[in-house]
């Protein structure tokens, strides 16, 4: 298999960057972890604009968590959430006098891509006060102000050109952007929020015209919060073929033999001792041999001419992204706000 | 692979006769097909109890289609469905003046479960008119109750027990149970409406304890509309490594190599010939061995242990399932009272 | 005015006892008031069957209060609720071990008499746990199951009679039932929750069919729980007539004359010094010397011919009855089992 | 009763011409009236800024038909809507290659004034299509977008602001813009359609800061749509007052007394001869010698002190207004675009 691979033009979306650092060498990158209770942070900083990742120079953290609809759980992941969130505006230098504008991306009507439009919904907005002086200047409330621009498809405007028009008129110091994302992990969808200072590429545009939100597009600082709510039917078939080969592994050095012998119930995910490529071969053939890239191209021509390129999302969407609006939410008006009782 | 093969207790969930209909024999069944303009109807009659479908004796007609988005499609679904439909009242011999029940299966909070409560919703009920006698018994409107029992985690109860006593309480003399269903196959989701009078097992039950919802269970007629709006994850898996092996098959074929040849945009889903047992090796190893009930299993045990037996749905969830459910209560209402113009 | 009075005919739903309270005398009847923070409780315990309010036999607790959509509000009014709810199940002498049913009446879809519905979809049900033995008997939870009959223009089934079947097939103890109703005093919409032990007519019944739900007719305890999210056009302007009576009343007595001086921001509905007849008739005419009830049939008589007998809900229904629903929801969950944290 | 009366301070939203119509001299004003099938259309041209109406010069259609949820009546108010909506284009001179800005005011999750969100969903937009040059010029699309701004106590944001920021960026040729009104007649609301083209004042601004979107305001036309779907408490009160009145009359004249004689069942609103003021003084005292205007300052001074200034919407109004969402958009689309078949 000799020709060229280039899977972005197979749009494979990949908005993670641990899911990226899992296969990449890294260069010009730090990486530090740490636990929190059940939650688990991994916090990377991209120091060049040329490395390993090919993600812009910038910081990004990811907080991994498991069921969000367990209480006890929530309140961890807000707790995690709020302390980066912090870290964030502190490091853009954003003091309590300066205007936030919190933006919802996506489509309140789908509701894998309702993420933004319900988080924004329960952000507390206090802009109108203040231009009516209604705010005490010494209060606990900072100026924040909200919008849910909507998708393309259904209103025609592009999001980055309202945003700029909301920035013209509302002049706020800073921006937080909340969109649902696709993952290229299994394991991420809804389980995963990531927060960057690097910018975001609104989820729902058409083809190539879809516009980056950014410090460097926008004028002021973007900091944007991300859920994977969706992933597509190449990396769930991708993901299960490179399972397959660490179950095997797995079982071989185990078990003394290569054989597919059924036994469930252990996790052999992170077996880290790879198969040889005779083994490869022996076990799947041709197909055992291609790289992860190569494997999701041949995916994509298969499923893509009968239809069946599908992008999917767990059963139960609706329950965990209406938690995970809320938890966002309120993560957001504990940081802004002070004393935030919620 | 010499284990003892047990699909059952893995739990996939095949509700779709015409997806076991493609890897069957067919003994003591009959097969009719129909095209009517964009929908294809394949109507399955199983005439004994012990056949090679391992289904129930009784009628199974499935209605596929394309996007019901689009108007024009929506209609010609809507109209096949009242024309099959009213064959399954003409074959168990009930008359204008018999009362139906409308059950709507599923859990109206998670869109994809939410397929029979959004139909019910919209079916015309005319019971409590009957029962207060403000309907003339000459006029275009049949008895006509309707029920939404709920999910048993969220109620306690079984949907079999509360519709035997709506049976007890309303005496209908027939039963329209809607509900979701779980497909085998990647190309049903969300486009097959399946009609069956062999009864239904409610989806949404827990462990062992579902009971089926038939005319031998409840003592009347029972018809079950169905549509698949969910897919195992392992089936599409399993799915696409069919897929593949056609694809090599397809281009063996036609280039004259068994490469992987980069070439998209031909649907090779259908291509019949199938590769030699050394082909399939060569390609897909031991894999490629594999019966698809085998393939299935192994898959099992790979993704479950990690915790990603998910099952999934299409993205575009909301918008089909909404649609669909119209489809169904129009479907319906068409076909129990007369000239019902919608 | 000689003809005869008879209010019930004209349909004006009065479910709140305290309504009555105001304008009756008491006999058989005592009254307690208790105020926690800014909640006020009225407890009513009627002890004949023949009593002055025309009201079964039993207790009446009224929990009063201001805007629940302030968080700290809504935390007094979940506190106030839960230790009254509490006396209730004591007073049935209802043990831990004891297997509830919580009904929520209503329809989803109609915000005003969604109340019960949403409340029910937040309770926490363990039926099916208990079912399924999967509880430890010496566990924090109690047996719960719930159900939302749905109504009878939609179902053409009596709440009553499914209510009926459900304790047939699950043998519940004792029964909560949720259920919006109707005010008969401006004051109350939105602002109050009724707990009572006599029992509830479902408020969505067709015409004299509703069933009663109550120790009588289903053989258990049932406690039902009630908020007024509507109101009687008829008692809107049968209220504001009464206002304005007391208006010139404070009027004439502060500032020396029965003009209509406009004298805004001063709350007049609680002054007590009635004017006198003459006053009455120099200020209203005829309609001035009218008692509430026959005031209340003349609106009737005006409204009703030309179709603008409505009921009617204040604009900002949504966000009251949602928040409303979730106090009641978690406010049961605590009284039903033990250590609840929410 | 001598003090100066200011209605406007009390902030009794008249939005509908008609309502101002039936107690006004006509200086510069033309009426004219259709009645097509169930629906009767009230067309008013105001010629001179300077009016009897205190209204902008300019066109007022005001539809008015019975309920909506009936399917018959839906397709007559939908057909009437098209007729004179097409008309508004032609008297703009807007040819079908001019570019439409369609604008949902008001807030999706507060079911009263969801009606301009409901109704942009389901416009077709053309756009982004038009934007990538994938629509054939002579194709039956005209080129539409679309948009919800929000309400500023959710964004912080100005409607109007928003809207002049969308056409710097989209340019469109002329705008349609759709809201919930408050009605100052019981007889109208969720009962009418008022199509005007002088403007429109949003309905959720705050106090005095809210800015008119006209012609004048955004240098384009501005065609609103409007449907009252809630009355405030005073007006529902004097309406019932005046028709008290008229009651009286009626029955004075027809039964030979002025007593209060219950004669239900007639229709005695569109009596109109007057009471003379000894009658009115007899029935209603002093009350009864108020103007409508002296009336409802009056209700206002009592009611708003003790918090019950209430703006209120029938009980029905999810379904109305879900109803009413629906013609709307489907009128546009029937409108806007060409052999458009829904």
């Amino acid at each position: 298999m000799k020709h060229e691979i280039d899977l972005k033009k197979y749009a494979i979306r990949t908005d993670l960057v641990v899911d990226l650092l899992a296969s990449k060498e890294m260069e010009g990158i730090t990486v530090q972890e740490e636990q929190i209770k059940g939650v688990h942070v991994t916090d990377v900083r991209v120091k060049e604009e040329n490395n390993g990742l090919g993600k812009k120079k910038g910081r990004y953290v990811t907080i991994d968590f498991q069921d969000v609809t367990d209480k006890k759980n929530a309140m961890e992941v807000e707790d995690a959430f709020v302390k980066y969130l912090k870290e964030f505006l502190e490091e853009e230098k954003i003091s309590f006098d300066q205007k936030a504008l919190v933006i919802g991306l996506g489509n309140d009507d789908s509701t894998p891509d309702s993420l933004g439009p319900k988080a924004v919904k329960q952000v507390l907005v206090t802009k109108y006060l203040f231009d009516m002086e209604e705010v005490n200047p010494s209060s606990d409330y900072r100026n924040v102000a909200s919008f849910i621009p909507g998708v393309m498809a259904m209103t025609g405007y592009e999001s980055s050109d309202i945003i700029s028009s909301l920035i013209s008129i509302g002049k706020p110091d800073f921006i937080l952007v909340i969109d649902a994302l696709a993952s290229s992990a299994i394991s991420r969808v809804n389980k995963t929020i990531q927060i960057s200072n690097t910018g975001i590429l609104p989820g729902s545009g058409i083809g190539n015209k879809r516009k980056e939100l950014s410090k460097e597009t926008l004028g002021i600082p973007v900091i944007s919060i991300g859920v994977p709510t969706v992933i597509d039917a190449i990396v769930l078939v991708s993901d299960t073929i490179q399972y397959l080969l660490k179950h095997f592994s797995y079982h071989k050095d185990f078990f003394g033999k290569n054989k597919l012998a059924p036994v469930t119930s252990i996790d052999t995910s992170n077996y880290e001792k790879e198969l040889s490529e005779e083994e490869k071969e022996t076990l799947l053939g041709e197909v055992g041999q291609l790289s992860e890239e190569e494997l999701q191209e041949l995916i994509f021509e298969v499923l893509t001419p009968i239809g069946y390129h599908m992008v999917v999302t767990p059963k139960e969407v609706d329950f965990v992204v209406s938690k995970l609006g809320t938890i966002i939410a309120n993560g957001i008006n504990r940081t802004l706000h002070k004393n935030f009782d919620n």
